[in-house]
This record gives structure tokens, sequence and C-alpha cells, in this order.
């Protein structure tokens, strides 16, 4: 690719003037940011331009493919299977990757699942799978294509090969202020997607007090945007619009996440998550060619869970080997008897971060056995004295932030009151 | 002063947000930032959301504040004299300065002008100064207070101590596209004259083609937000909107305006830059309590000359010797006779700056005897074959590139035609 040369101030001037930049001037930019030609005072000037002036879908586009074409991209066109993955923008409780995974491959097809770990109040898949025994994120691309042969699942870590412009681009993003802007957070999420080399792919696409982005309108947006990324791409995409007010499942944190996961994957476990897991299989499914199949029947005939066990062997795991146990736990009671009406999830995911669930800071490690597992759920009856909630951490000195953090994050009403989750789980559909 | 802390991201954030900020941070920012401790590229964000999302009178103030206090300041209490100050905007054949300091010095008050260095098209002081043989830009302080005692005029090279942020933060704003923003451009203005210590100052805020804003409202607003400024900072300021869509005087360079500036201390000179220094002396002089004075007197009289020579030697200058000349000259032609209709200050002052004349980069030299020579002026009649101005030069090779920029410059029109000088020279005067 032959790259005309710019001035990084004219392109700066531009999007500060609201007008549109060119393929050639963002594949300008995005190549000379990734050699260091451009300085990061100069992309910091240029993502908060975008952030408060936009782009219009052509130049997501052509930032999404000049961040793909930073770096490597894989091809599973070799596999007897086709590919099918997910991708969600992320949640208080949101394990679904684990149930997921195992579940749509358990019908022949591949879902190559990298992921990532968690930063600040949602957590991380890898962080959470590694409360494992034995498990290891990190393949061989021989042992990847290998695994999702015979095992058809794979949740491994992200290489840095792929989209490494996407990489620097978000370090960036996050120490000035501009993370929340659609079109940077869009090219972000695909450019990885499509760099990863899946034909199929379903967004979870959250929104609410626990999401990252709060409103559902931008929620929509971003969703819409995604989409006709992967289409123009030619990825099969779609969209599912979901709630996040409202933990996901019992369970907040890593180990308690996966014991959970395992639950659903033996045809129990929380509605909320199984009713997740199975929204998502079906789209992934169907957008594999897949339709017509008994989904739910996977969970509770027992073919998702032997899946899993040999996605979690094939990987070093040991699946029947005991969770990490916390040190010290302490159980939260109802103050007074009635239902309960309200439990936000941001509060009760910065509660689980504090209790040293999650991490502030990329190099930190995480206490696989710090969380939070609720004992009731909105709409629930509850009597004084009966459990609410219990943290768990192996550090007690941490039970005091996380309790602050929990303040005012629930409350129990009367019969009768309006019970605050923000509507249904699954709000829209969005795709093809 | 006690700082509080804050996170540099929420800041940002705040102002990308369109929210006002404190004093509190605002102290904390520019303090963080001189240090070190806030990054370039959080500050570039930060610039960024200001150009986009501007500032309000106080939080200009308080970045003014901020600035003036992120090094030392200056006090001129012990002086004899009252001290009347001047700054421009910077345009195409700017040369009052020179005139002016010497001119209002003869009234017995006291002159302390710090200057530039020239960037870009738009000429320094202290380059024109330069060309000088054996004058000097830097004083020590108490030169620089004997000289204002003796001589009342000084015109020297800012020190580094005044206002440190104000410079770290334009080398920043200059690389980022956010030098045009009026809370940047007012509070880096002002913050270096308020901590000079002068107790008047008379702001020239031009507008046009040559100018650093180019529209009239725009500079209206940088003279009225500056204004203010020195207002709430007990500085006695005026400001007068002046235009800059023709060149000022007829000579665009170096030594060459040393020359103009010679002439019009004798009592002749262009009548423009005559006018536009006499309105601003008695602005100047307005401001520091004396009215009813023969200001032109003093140029044709030579009261100006002698306290202009007095600077010059106080300097280490001779007023005497000869300007440098430049090593090559171009003469340019009228194609036909007519009436000159246009002459447009922006591609003048490049072509200067292509001769040699300016630099493009900070470390870089100038030519003293490299610029232009104006031969008529808008409105003036022309015979074809009658030289319309001359090139100069030390290196032939730039010829080309300068009669490049002046090619849709200049134009002559009919006896009738509207002379396009965009109004008149001196527009409005802003201040109480």
């Amino acid at each position: 690719m032959t790259i005309e040369a710019f001035d990084v101030v004219d392109l700066i001037r531009a999007k500060r003037d609201r007008n549109v930049l060119s393929m050639e001037q963002i594949n300008w930019l995005i190549d000379a940011y990734t050699r260091g030609y451009v300085a990061d005072e100069q992309m910091a000037a240029m993502t908060m331009a975008i952030f408060l002036n936009g782009m219009e879908r052509r130049e997501i586009r052509d930032l999404t493919l000049a961040m793909i074409a930073s770096g490597e991209t894989m091809d599973f066109s070799a596999l007897s299977k086709r590919t099918t993955d997910k991708h969600s923008t992320g949640g208080v409780g949101d394990k679904i990757t684990l149930p997921l995974a195992p579940l749509v491959a358990s019908f022949g097809v591949a879902v190559p699942q990298l992921s990532g770990r968690g930063l600040g109040h949602t957590g991380g898949t890898l962080d959470k799978l590694e409360s494992i025994p034995g498990w290891r994120a990190s393949l061989s691309n021989a042992e990847f294509f290998e695994q999702l042969e015979s095992v058809g699942a794979v949740i491994s870590a992200a290489g840095s090969g792929l989209a490494p412009a996407d990489g620097k681009l978000y370090a960036l993003r996050d120490i000035t202020g501009t993370v929340e802007a659609i079109p940077l957070i869009a090219s972000s999420i695909m450019s990885k997607k499509i760099a990863e080399g899946t034909s199929a792919l379903v967004l979870d696409v959250k929104f609410g007090s626990g999401a990252f982005l709060k409103d559902i309108e931008q929620s929509r947006e971003l969703a819409r945007t995604m989409v006709a990324l992967g289409e123009d791409a030619g990825v099969a995409t779609s969209a599912l619009l979901t709630n996040m007010n409202v933990p996901l499942g019992l369970a907040i944190g890593n180990a308690n996440e996966v014991r959970e996961s395992v639950e659903v994957l033996a045809g129990g476990g929380p509605s909320d998550v199984r009713a997740l897991t199975v929204a998502l299989a079906r789209e992934m499914l169907s957008l594999a060619g897949i339709v017509d199949v008994d989904v739910e029947g996977a969970l509770d005939d027992g073919r998702a869970m032997d899946t899993w066990r040999a996605m979690i062997i094939a990987q070093g795991g040991d699946p029947d080997a005991a969770l990490p146990a916390p040190r010290e736990t302490q159980v939260v009671t109802a103050g007074r008897s009635g239902v309960l009406v309200e439990q936000q999830a941001l509060p009760f995911g910065v509660a689980a971060w504090r209790l040293g669930a999650g991490r502030a800071r990329k190099q930190d490690p995480v206490q696989h056995a710090a969380g939070i597992d609720l004992h009731a759920k909105p709409g629930d009856i509850v009597t004084e004295g009966q459990p609410l909630f219990t943290l768990s951490t192996d550090e007690p000195e941490r039970f005091a932030r996380a309790l602050e953090a929990l303040e005012a994050a629930y409350r129990i009403g009367q019969a009768g009151d309006e019970i605050l989750t923000g509507g249904p789980l699954i709000v829209e559909r969005i795709g093809s």
C-alpha cells in the first residue's frame, strides 16, 4: 500500500472543524501513529475532536480497516467447521462467554473466542477461567487451530499481533477521557473481531448503570454502527441490545462466576443467565446457518457440559478440581421484611472490584475467590434478617470500602412497589 | 497555595461534557502540567475540549492567573515612571512596536516591551531589531530596569521565567491544532503581559487575511476577553481592532522594516504606519494618565527619534550603521496600466517568509535582508511596466516559491473598481 504523506496538524484541524477525513488521510494517520511518527499528544487531540465532532459511517469503516491493516489477521478457512464468535461490551456478572462457547460448539461449529482481562468494575473472561486450577489462557497458533478442530470451542488470550494500532489507541484513550466515543469504541471492537477472521459475529451490546454506555440510545447507535462495520467487512453480524441495570445472575467475581456457569451448563443456574446464553447461542448458530436446533436441550442433556469439560482439559485445566475459596466472607442481611425492589449493577460491580475481584491497573493481579454472591434478586420477597448477599475476599480490610459502595445500591420496598430493573433483559435485536 | 489533588481524566471528561472547571481544578491542572505530572497527551485532549466547548469568563481568568502563578512576576513599582505596554496579535509588515515604544517613552513614561521572535508568516520584533549591527535582545534584570529609568523604552526578549506554563502549553497547542482557541489565546497573551507587571496595556487585535484570526467577530471576542482579563487583574487595558487584510506599510521583512520605522520616527513614512503608531501611542499615554499632548509633534520634531537612538545605543546597537543589504533582488512590474485594487496580506507574508525573512521552526535563523518592498498600495494608479514590488533574499533559489505565493495576491483593475482593502485600518476601540 502506498501511503501519501499528510501533515497531522492539518488532519487534526480538519476534524476539529467538522470536516470528513478521506480514506487516504485515515490510513496515513493510523500507520504514522503505529510507527510513532504521529505523537501521542497529536493523537489525543484528534481523538477528542472525534469524540466531540463524530465520524461518518465511511470514516469509521476506514478507521477500522486501517487498524486491521496495522497488524496480522487470522484465517480460519482451512478449518472443517464454520466459525461464529460473540463479543460483549461488558457488564457486572457477565460470565456468558463461559457457558456460551461450549454450548454453541456442541452443535459442530467452531467458536474462536479471543478474550481479555477485566479493568475497573467489569470482569474479564480470562480472569474468571484462570480460577480453574491448571487452566492457561495463552495458546500457540497451532494449539488454537487444533483445539478449534477437535473441541470446537477455545477461549484464549488475544495475541498482540492483531490490530496493534487499536491497542496503542485504546491505552491513549483510557488516560485522555476519550473512551466513550461511539466511532472509537466501534472501530476498536470490530477491528479486533474482523482481524480474528470469524465469519459470523454476535454482539451483546449492553446499556444501563453497569454498562460501558449508560444510555440505551447510545448503545443502540453503537450496535448499529458495529453491525454495519461487520457487514461491510463480509462478516455476518447481528447484535442484541441487553439490559445491564441489574447484575447478571447471582455471582459477581471470578471463581463464583465459573461455578454459576457450570450450573447453567448442567441445565440449571439463574434464569437470566440461562436465557441470555440461549438467546446468544441461537443468534450465533443462526448466523452460521444452523437453525431449528434444540439449544436448550444441549444444556439439559449434558452435550454443552461435555464440550466445556473437553475445552477446559485441552487448555490444561481440571474441570473437577475444587475452585479457590475466599479466606473471609461477610454476610449482609435484610434490615426489614418486604420486597427487594432495586439492585444496581454498577455499585455491585464496584464493590466486587474493591473486594479484589477486579483490577485498577492492567498489571495488577486479581483475587480469584473475591467477589459477591447474591441471595435475592429484584422482585424477591425478603424477610428481616435473611441474607441478601455475601461478600468474599482474601483481605478483610477490603470489606469496609466495598460496603461503602453498596450503601445506596439496593432497596427493600413493599409489595406493589415498582421493581426497578430498567425493563426486560433482551430489548432488541439489530441486524439483517 | 495548597492544591487539592484531582484526577486529570475527570477534569478532561468534565470539559468534554461542557461542564465548568472550578478555580481549584484549573490551578491543580496547570500546576500538575508544569511539573510534568499531567502528560502532554492529557493536556492535548483538554485543550481540544476547550477549543470545541469553550470556557466561561471566570474559567479564562483562573487559567490566566494559574499560568502567571507558574513562574516569576516582575514588579515596576520601584520605577519613578508609570509603565505602559502594548501587544499586537501580529500581522504582515507589523513593525509598529519599533517607532511606538520610543515615541511613547519620549513623553516620560516607561515602556517595558518584552517581545518575541517570528514564526510562520508573521514577523517578530526581535528579528527585525537584530538587523541593527550590535543590537542585543537579552538584558539582565538590572540592565532592563536601568534602561527603563534612563531611556524609558526597552524592547527585549522575555525571559523563560515568566508564565512557563504558557510556554509549555503554547508549544503543545502548536503541534496539536489548538492554537486558534480564544480562551487559550487570551490567557496565553495576558498571562505573560500581566506577569510582566505593566500597569497599563494596549492591545492591537488584528483581523483579516494576514492576521491570526481572519474573522472580525472572533477578533472582537478575543479583544473583549483580553480587556476583561486585564481589568480583572488591575491592569488598565484597552484594545484597538485593526485591519490586517493588506500589509502594513511598504516594507515586509526585517532590515527594511527597521528602515521604514526610522522614516516614521523622522516624521515621514507610510501614512498607515504613522496613523496606527499615533493611535496606539495616544491609547498607551491615555491609560497612563497622559492626555492632551501633541503625539504627532513628537514624531515631527525629533523627540521620538532621540529616544529611539538612546534605546538602540543602550542595547549595544549603532543607530547610524548601514543595515544589511540583500545579495539578490527581483523586481515585479505591472503587467498592465490601471488601478491596484487588491494586495492581500497573507500571501505577501508567506512570500517574505519563503524569501528567508521568517522561520518555519523556532530554532531556524532568519535572513535580515530578506523580504519584500512594496512600491504601490491599493488605490494607487499604476502604469504598465512600473515596479509593483521588489523581492530580496540572500538565496536566489528562493524567488520561485515566493513568486508562487504571490500569483493571485494582487490585482490591477480599472478606475472606478472597488478597492479591496476590507475597510478602514482602525475599526473600533474596546475598553472602558
